[in-house]
């Protein structure tokens, strides 16, 4: 094989079946055969033009689980045949001063998969070989492909304000990153509050692990998290500042606002609201390579497993639609071998 | 004496001169005779009748240092003689489930010192005895009464988020609180920028500590932080949401903004400039009643002096409309024995 | 009722049961009609007059659980009928600098239920209002009992060191306080692994949680930790130093020995075993009261139990010396409805 | 040029002036024309043959500061003519799970320059371009050469132990270590106890920045700083663990000793000094090449200076015999230019 099958972003709203020819990996890093690909809300800035530059064609999708086929000079941590993941930090520098400092994802020198460089809507793709991800022998690619991004997203988030034993832990959204945060913090000893709108996800946001359900539509959540006594930590990831806004009076005194979800709108609270109860906001961004690693053993570990709807590759256009309409229950994936 | 003298908010921007009679502390309390009283922008909540009950009288200050003359049943750690002073929470429960996890600021049973109840306009007051604080001999009154709320407030935020050693510490605002963060700052080992309005306060900033002088009239201060590297730490300290929000730009890689200064106006910042950069946002409240004493103490070492304009007591309508102007240079206390 | 019974302490290896009559709880204070004691290793020092003033009886017990049907002058969080416990550290007294700091456990003026004032085998029982416990409903006394020493200790331990999600967490000994740390590690999301003595217990510490187990009779239990990559963090309760030395070289980097079991030998490290691999030990004493509510809850969420024999209050000695065997499995308790 | 002297160690207690080919930098590597090289008490370990493999001849040194005269292929982020120092540490991997979770100090694959490769005791040395560290510009190679170790050691063990501002922090042992961190002790803003042995050594200690002296020959030091209220951070450098010994009981509750003297005899600790006082003990391992970089500009910024004997780079054993001797005032250095 020389040529590979890719989606092309070319301009507002569109994809492009298009043929390349295969090319050696750069030094340091690697190629891939793509196995699967989530399709992730982020992906609009590819199809919709929404990118730093929207005159080069791109291929989306960064929650890539594929299998190394070649590897460029200077790797010596990889090689052909490991089974390996690439989320949105398509690998870190080494040589920056966050990189020097063990800070790797604020690497000021890493292109974001899918939207910086091509992505995972391919049979193949290149990713520096410091971003990459071990994939356990026994996790299906369907199921792994979430993970590295909606999932790591949420684990690293909770880990971004570590609380007591036992604390009352809040997840705002019940969809793609949130039905998997509600999982970890259940997992990792919470008490779990799920906040949503709507009656009709309680059930399912109980069955995710929730202990408590707060229904956004009907009662405003800061005072709802406050009658609880108050959470240690709220993860937002619903991709509103609107929406986050009331949480912060739904803190415990000392708790933290981790917000993972990039929104349109901005954040606006009170300065007397962070004053008074010493309040803290913290942005999260994804997570290193092998925080991911840790994200996919503890996965294992405890039965954490996205739901996902699968389709073929080539229908890709549709998986994002279906995405878009925030009706998938909960994460689209592109199954390269359907 | 049988009697003191105290001024009373009685309304709207209105100070009235009343003599009052003398009673024996509560349980737990202690009476004080009142030495200094400093003037903070935090007095108009009660000057204005901007305070939860405006309806009953309240004698504003919570800057005060004094020598205890009577001590209230239960009280065993204090005694008459004692010269101490009084911030603006006037002492912690112990009951309550924030005491009972040390977290005193945060107490839910706390009386705030001139707000909701009566503060140091007067030769005499009362306050709660786990609110005290030990005041250092050799410290005049009308030196550690400013110490007592701009200086622990400043104190304790840079303590909100350590950070390594020579790292860039912002402080915006060369004021009654900044004035006094700057030499903090200084004193802790960091390299200190200090962010103001005005290209003649540049000289009293690098008097006071400063390394680097930012002027926000000019300038983005964002902007310029960026430009010297990013900040591990801005301590926000005017009372201006606005004036705050160009500031999560200036901020390194998991840097933190600290606020300090309640403003009329929110803070408003976009999600993605918190989680590019993992920035944090912290609430910093005033302090504990040890903690008080670590800043003095502290001071005391660093030959921290806040800079004062001292007016007899019954002039404090006068100093208060001097406070409010922004002219005085940087703190103006009540002096009872002038 | 006017009298109660008592186990007193009296010289060496002996209780003696006498009667006591009532008396009104001191300030500060609460009197308890004792439900359940447990039978603690540490009262080895009162039972075998190794406490500090062996010259006069002590009742000892330190894991109480009674109602109040007294309280002392000035003590409003508390009131009789309330159903509370009582541990190690007998109340702190707010007044000294660790309490000051909200660092209870260290309170200078602390007595030590059991060893410096009286305890729990006893049909009454006295305690400071500081250190009460607040029991659930709907947990059993002889269950709480021992959570209230063996287990706090544990589960205060792995907060002492906090480390990241899933990583390797060890307990050395599946004794009174192993047996619910391996239960606290597993409900909080760790790698768990069991080091004893002997491949019997193996399938027990599975039971409990344990993913590894290592028997320190047949291997050296810091080569086993090493090759499972080492843990992150190791919780010593075993009574002996030296079994305790190997442990340091099974930390990972940056790993935490937290030693909880106080040993009459010493702990031996070598320096260079904490330098390279810039490893920490550090001591971890029981908890505050609102840590042991905070683990009475986590204990009743996540379905931890200790593992108890009973027996009847005027058994103690015979309860004693089966704790001292080291065959009960785990923990001792008198119940006094017995 | 082609050809390069350097002085091996190739017995016990013998140094041998040897002439070596200059040959290209491996991949990864630099080539550096020494300028300084400071001569350090780990030196024993190739200087006496106690190094891992003492059949093969070593250049020892670990204190390098040089000129970049040759790049390995690979390297870009250095150049030659870039002024840099060397490190204990040789350059991290980047590959192992320490380096992959950015703590390149417990690197699995480093070298230990002097140690397990050659050198800066010869005019050319070569170093993995991970690990080195930018020297500044106006900082003169012999005085930058101590704070390469010596230096970065204690500045590193200072920051192993965040503690509150102006906290009392000891520092036992005044001598190549010691008296570097005296000063950075007293620029961080602590208040200072030094330990050292002998009343000589008083003044000295006071002018490094001292508050407090106590003379270990004459008092137990832990009694002593358990008088001054209890050390929050105690650094201890000397080589010695019986002299450690006492040092815990002097640590404030919750404080932290920090070992960074490997020594040949272990510590020995009781259980129950670590419990009761929930103290800590934790080693410290030199730092990362950024954090060196961090040290250098604190040093600069805060006129911390080493005390050195400079001798030319032909009396290596000269200088190795006064740094063993303890007599040298602090820190001997081969001055290359000499």
């Amino acid at each position: 094989m020389s040529t590979y099958r890719a989606l092309e972003a070319t301009g507002v709203h569109h994809l492009q079946l298009v043929e390349r020819e295969l090319v050696e990996p750069e030094p340091g890093h690697v190629r891939l055969r793509v196995e699967a690909c989530g399709v992730c809300h982020t992906d609009v800035l590819s199809v919709e033009g929404l990118r730093p530059d929207p005159s080069r064609p791109i291929v989306p999708g960064h929650e890539i689980v594929g299998v190394i086929d070649a590897v460029g000079a200077g790797v010596t941590a990889w090689q052909p045949g490991d089974r390996v993941g690439v989320g949105f930090l398509n690998g870190h520098c080494w040589q920056c001063e966050p990189c020097r400092r063990g800070d790797f994802v604020n690497c000021l020198n890493q292109e974001q998969t899918g939207t910086t460089i091509d992505g995972g809507y391919a049979e193949v793709t290149y990713a520096r070989a410091s971003g990459l991800v071990r994939i356990p022998d026994d996790m299906p690619a369907v199921e792994a492909a979430p993970l590295l991004c909606a999932g790591l997203t949420t684990f690293t988030a909770l880990q971004q304000a570590p609380t007591r034993a036992g604390a009352l832990v809040a997840v705002q959204g019940i969809g793609g990153l949130g039905h998997l945060a509600l999982q970890y913090a259940r997992s990792l000893g919470y008490r779990v509050a799920a906040i949503a709108r709507g009656r009709e996800k309680e059930t399912l946001a109980r069955e995710l692990g929730a202990h408590e359900y707060i229904d956004a539509a009907d009662t405003d959540p800061g005072t709802a998290l406050a009658d609880l006594g108050g959470a240690s930590v709220i993860v937002a990831t619903a991709s509103s500042g609107a929406s986050m806004n009331p949480l912060v009076n739904g803190l415990a005194p000392g708790g933290t606002l981790v917000v993972v979800g990039a929104a349109p709108d901005p954040l606006t609270v009170s300065t007397a609201g962070l004053i008074f109860g010493t309040r803290r906001i913290v942005g999260s961004l994804t997570g290193s390579s092998i925080q991911n690693e840790d994200n996919l053993a503890f996965s294992l570990a405890h039965g954490i497993h996205p739901s996902t709807e699968t389709m073929p590759f080539t229908h890709a256009m549709e998986a994002y639609e279906r995405m878009l309409s925030g009706k998938a229950r909960f994460r689209v994936v592109l199954d390269m071998s359907a």
